[in-house]
């Protein structure tokens, strides 16, 4: 009990203190702990908790933690994994280059900007990241500066990278995108003959997978047969010790036609915990027309929590409870690009914690509003200080 | 006999008249052209060349190529190929992708410039295009905008892209290169398992090889088995109806270790009537060290022309009549990029032409040294007027 509440405190503290966030956290009343005189929870607060957290302090029966800037990186994997759920995924890595111009073509040669780190699954598991999370991902890079580019980045974000195999002469997959007048993005891609179609489920993948508690699927990442199998393997892996999953459609048009898609959309769903369909995407399971009554075909699939996100309009969360809506802010849109993904990542994460439904909407909603103010699909992923910061900002 | 020369006065202006030049030729003594009044010659003129040239003026014994401006939308292929040797290839076509600054990596997002068409053997074929030779090309691309880009501009120069497959599903191929501070430039690739490596020998490859009367190797090409099945025919097709092949070993380090490449580059290299070594790459197939001697030893295996290409410096042609050295243009670099390729792919046209060697030699500087005036592969590929009005302006 008491070192649950420790546990809680210093998720707290991790969360605060992300290696991004120079500031020391403020001690509020909250960072006070009565912790019981027992000796049994003496001697595991010595043996399991102080030596991580050198700067923690012990007044009697009561422990501040009084600097946890660092807690992270001193904590390591262990004391993390043992404090928070492990999300994995699996999917694609891409480097992503964006026109400057709206309404610029592909046709002739234009400014451009980028590489820049992406590819849904992968922002998905740098904001669970950058949210003190534990999170890791399968995937494959080609032995180039894209490769180096994208692990750099999500290993700077706290994701585990040890299962982002390199393949030496394959190339690190690329989506570029273009901006039209009506709003509109188009993208060509560079995914299923990229390293990406080389996703496979190996040696450090089966490790990774051994550490997970919670496994996320992209529908994106469905572009294949080998990609399938490793989804497949995953959930499997996870399901089989009690773990969770969740599952966002994503769904490119591009790939719907490709072998296995529709059979595999609907293994994830059958297994599926957290399901969070952007707008009618609901209706692609459904045989229910209206938001609610589909939504209540979904519950009654399994899933125990259905998240409809709606963009500007912020997002439902349905579950045995009934449903809560939480509005989204407005901010000024920079690039829209991974946006529900954050969402999605944070809204998960939030979940895993226990914390209450109303409070990880608004802090998805925060982080998918913080995720559209900066350019690059992953440079907007926002550390739990920012996104409370920016609740704060708004209330 | 006449109608050889009114066949060298028409290759003439159609050069001067590349549909990229506007302003009509200025006449000069050379277009003037004494034709005999035999009844066989008179109709020969009649059904094969005044149809095409709707402005050829016949003055009694003489006639004036008065404006060819449109020579080449009006005369048709037909007529093009009866007037001049007409150049295939077979191999990448890319789209490249130029980070803006000195210095720049792709280790972090940075301005970026493109895409810019490209590929070695379509640069080449593009400048011979641009000079107005006959001119085509095997290749493959993805159903994409990057595809649709280079089709479009290989249309514009003239070439016949009637052997570009175009894969539904595969990405078209990519370069992004960056440049260094000390001059040296850095690539990331995607060639081999891009919509490049399903080159093939399909009908539409064959029908282009049947008109071919010179074809074209690009050592940066024979990047798979695939493609080299696709050279070794092209080879085979021409020199069976007496044709000549010319060879740039363009070798990219990336590409060495491939498999069965050095047995394609020494059956290239003994088929070769043009050889087209830059600098050291001339060793790479001798025993001797010093550079006449190498070039010996290769005119002794049975290439007429040995064009050593050394940039700055120049370039040297050896053939059975020694050795003549042709130095390069002095001009402010704005971008290497496909400068050897449009050297290779000038010399060559001229050659076939039946140009003095050093007209050849010194059209070739020309074109690589406009080549690397303009941002951008293809950017610089210059027509005839253009290369001549740079001659000028250097003497």
């Amino acid at each position: 009990m008491a070192l649950n509440a420790i546990r809680s405190l210093a998720q707290r503290r991790a969360r605060v203190g992300s290696p991004a966030v120079d500031q020391p956290p403020r001690l509020g009343e909250a960072d006070r702990l009565e912790v019981p005189a027992q000796p049994v929870v003496q001697d595991r607060l010595k043996s399991d908790v102080l030596p991580y957290f050198p700067r923690l302090i012990v007044q009697g029966a009561v422990i501040l933690l009084a600097d946890c800037t660092d807690v992270r990186k001193k904590a390591g994997p262990g004391l993390r994994e043992s404090f928070m759920k492990k999300i994995v995924t699996a999917g694609e890595i891409l480097v992503e280059i964006m026109a400057t111009q709206v309404g610029q073509t592909f046709l002739t040669p234009g400014p451009l900007i980028g590489p820049f780190p992406s590819g849904a699954p992968a922002i998905f598991i740098d904001q669970a990241g950058r949210l003190g999370q534990p999170a890791g991902i399968i995937s494959s890079v080609g032995a180039d500066d894209f490769g180096v580019l994208n692990i750099r980045r999500l290993e700077a974000s706290g994701v585990d990278v040890s299962a982002i195999a390199v393949h030496e002469g394959a190339a690190t997959g690329s989506a570029f995108v273009r901006y039209n007048r009506d709003g509109g993005r188009n993208f060509v891609f560079n995914i299923r003959d990229s390293a990406c179609g080389l996703i496979e489920l190996d040696a450090a993948a089966r490790s990774l997978l051994a550490s997970a508690d919670h496994f996320h699927v992209m529908g994106s990442s469905l572009f294949s047969e080998r990609v399938i199998a490793v989804v497949k393997a995953g959930i499997d892996a996870v399901k089989a010790r009690g773990g969770t999953v969740s599952f966002d459609p994503n769904i490119r048009r591009e790939i719907l036609s490709a072998p296995g898609m529709r059979e595999a959309l609907n293994f994830v769903l059958e297994r599926a915990d957290v399901f969070l369909p952007s707008g009618d995407e609901l209706f692609l399971f459904t045989k229910a027309r209206s938001e609610a009554e589909a939504a209540a075909e979904i519950l009654a699939r399994g899933v125990r929590a259905a998240v409809v996100k709606k963009g500007a309009a912020g997002a439902v969360c349905y579950d045995a409870s009934g449903a809560v809506h939480s509005p989204a802010f407005a901010v000024e849109e920079v690039d829209p690009t991974g946006a529900g993904d954050c969402f999605g990542a944070a809204f998960v994460s939030f979940w895993l914690r226990g914390d209450e439904t109303e409070r990880a909407l608004r802090l998805a909603n925060a982080c998918g509003a913080l995720a559209v103010t900066k350019k690059g699909p992953m440079a907007g992923t926002a550390s739990l200080a920012e996104a409370e910061a920016f609740l704060e900002s708004r209330t």
